[in-house]
């Protein structure tokens, strides 16, 4: 299977891609195709240091990190999602992962939804209707994708109106570390997962704790 | 410590009397004070058979429950919450708890917040200013509460803008089971902690899971 990140080399991008290049091919998008292409060859060099085996992992364009792919996480910060998105195509019948927050930092951090209510409802409005969107990720932080000694033993909520492709999202989820999926229902709960993440970086911001994560239990 | 519980007669207050009369003198609310005397002797009598040890523990109506205590724990539904306010008084320098989520279901079960944000900022505008509103157990699920030969091993994020009525609140928290307390802000953010409860129990919902909670870690 073929997973492109679009956004592959931001903070959380380059740890996703780090995480996955052991069990698929990574397509590393960027706008920068030469920054796309150097990250990956530091991660390569990254997992070759560990003795981890990989597939293919190959810097990209964001676009082609759309077009070849069998699946696209958008790993990008909201505020880029409408410029990104209308500036990309090909999402045709593609599985696509929302792992995106649409929050501020004010006094404390705070979710900021759209008025499509989450950042994944607003994303499917920019995709085309036969994209087959799903949120996950949402919860985990940049630092523990790339902190490739720690085991991931998190809870990640997977939302999606298109069950099969919700459930590939689920496999893939459960093939990192120890991150076990949960189905949270459809695409319209991501604005209830997507609240979580500025609830966890106030629950690290007020009890000196640094990225926070969940259990459902 | 005098707690009052106004909605105690409800499944939610039921049990969180009797989590608490084993640390606290519990005062029992209800619209109908011979109900509350009656749950009051029911629950006195489960405490008894397993041996617990208990302070004062008494049913009333909701107004005392709020006039003869130092700490009043809101274990109403949120449809209820407006209609129950207006007819108390005497909340002025008291420790107000709210544990009210406001949500429906409809195909999922989903956040649905007053004007004010959450239920906690629209039960702040109906107090009296000198009233310590703080927002905890919001997520903890009524079967759990009375559920006394288990542990509650979950996290409680706590949320409030008086700083030593959050403390106390957390205090109270922490002496409950294995509950462990998080500040998690000023009361803004309980808009994020009360969409947890409905995001966990779609998860429940979608996995076929009863009473999910969460741990912060």
């Amino acid at each position: 299977m073929k997973i492109g990140i679009v956004g592959g080399t931001g903070d959380i991008g380059e740890g996703i891609a780090l995480r996955l290049a052991p069990m698929y091919d990574v397509i590393v998008g960027s706008r920068d195709e030469a920054r796309a292409q150097a990250i990956c060859e530091c991660s390569i060099g990254t997992l070759k240091t560990r003795g981890a085996t990989f597939h293919s992992f190959k810097g990209a364009t964001n676009q082609d990190a759309v077009s070849c792919a069998d699946v696209v996480i958008l790993a990008i910060p909201f505020k880029n999602a409408i410029a990104t998105l209308e500036g990309l195509d090909c999402f045709e019948d593609k599985i696509v992962i929302s792992p995106v927050n649409p929050m501020e930092k004010r006094d404390h951090f705070t979710f900021v939804p759209p008025v499509e209510g989450s950042a994944a409802l607003m994303i499917r409005s920019l995709l085309p209707k036969e994209a087959r969107l799903c949120s996950a990720f949402n919860t985990i932080a940049a630092n523990k994708w790339k902190a490739l000694d720690e085991e991931l033993s998190y809870s990640v909520p997977v939302c999606g109106d298109d069950e099969s492709a919700k459930r590939e999202v689920m496999k893939i989820v459960n093939s990192v570390s120890k991150l076990q999926a949960f189905d949270a229902g459809p695409l319209a709960v991501s604005s209830m997962v997507e609240a979580l993440t500025p609830l966890l970086l106030n629950i690290a911001r007020y009890n000196k704790m640094h990225d926070v994560g969940i259990r459902f239990m």
